[in-house]
């Protein structure tokens, strides 16, 4: 299968790279195919890789990723003309400039929302991310979920985190409480693949570290 | 320490009988405690447990747990008077009654965005959630990351899925692009644990199962 890499940084190289070790043919495209950059990546990679300007990477591509910086995807895209039919593997985020949030679809938390109504109360936020078959039981073997838990009192959160770890949950401070932006999504992953999208409720997640 | 539960569901009764189980006293709160399933969850706890109203749980607990269904969070918070310097967990989440979205914070994704400006592509998110390192170099001893992927087109996530599982990842199909609201925190939760709040780059989710 021919892959088009549409962008060839970090994440466009580093994928490009594998599928080429396994077999595929990967085109990097690039706005400079003849950069040296790109030619280093072509070379390391080897197999049968070469770079392209994007237009032509995305007309040679059965598949295409997606890996632009966001600021720049929807120029990018434009430039590809018509994309009918092809696989779009879109790797982006759309992440503002200081990480600190997405510039679509996030705006706020239900916790944060509990903060302005809680009167008075140092609000943590925990336990929202699994079922409460994974509370009420958190053996998996010799696996052990994690549970992230955030807040913005450190008192608060010290508290918190032995609760957490008595019942057998790696306890991972995710920083403040609006990190809860994160956390809330995070448990609507776990609700819908537990409900509608085939896992169950008896699975969890584990951190793997290395 | 005496730990308050602000709702006796599923999740406060779960977390309520295993916090006594491990010694703690444990405070029920429910609208009416004399009813018969939470004197059932008492017995069932043993140890230092009592069920309680909303209001007396919350003067007595030193920690509450708040697990209240979202559409009475308001409400029950309400009636818990002022709160000064509790530590509240907050273990909601902000749900829409059939489970498809949030009520709070999530609104659309990048990838959605995306499938607008890619003319006729047929769009699969994927390859978003961890960073490049890992897509380098999947390998944490015996264990498997995962990688979720969603996306509206069938045929393409087909096409994709052997595409991911080639780079030693377990894929999961997340369901319809409108899974990208999720799939984006995710990442955000894990470019924020490696780059901001102290797990560094080198870690990944790896699903357990039972």
């Amino acid at each position: 299968m021919t892959i088009g890499m549409i962008g060839s940084g970090n994440v466009g190289g580093a994928l490009g790279t594998r599928w080429a070790k396994v077999g595929h043919e990967v085109v990097f495209g690039t706005r400079d195919p003849k950069s040296k950059e790109v030619q280093q990546l072509v070379a390391a990679a080897g197999g049968k890789t070469r770079a392209a300007t994007m237009a032509d990477t995305a007309r040679a591509g059965e598949v295409l990723l997606l890996a632009t910086p966001w600021p720049a995807t929807q120029q990018i895209l434009a430039g590809l003309g018509n994309l009918n039919g092809k696989v779009l593997i879109d790797a982006t985020n759309p992440l503002l400039p200081d990480l600190s949030g997405l510039t679509h679809g996030t705006t706020t938390s239900g916790s944060e929302q509990v903060a302005g109504w809680a009167r008075g109360a140092k609000v943590v936020k925990a336990f929202n991310t699994v079922g409460a078959n994974i509370m009420a039981n958190t053996s998996f073997g010799a696996g052990r979920p994690v549970l992230f838990y955030c807040g913005d009192d450190a008192a608060a959160k010290q508290a918190v985190k032995p609760l957490i770890e008595a019942l057998g949950f790696e306890a991972v401070d995710a920083g403040p409480l609006s990190q809860a932006r994160l956390l809330e999504p995070f448990a609507l992953l776990w609700i819908s693949m537990a409900l509608v999208h085939g896992l169950g409720r008896e699975f969890a997640f584990q951190l793997l570290r290395r």
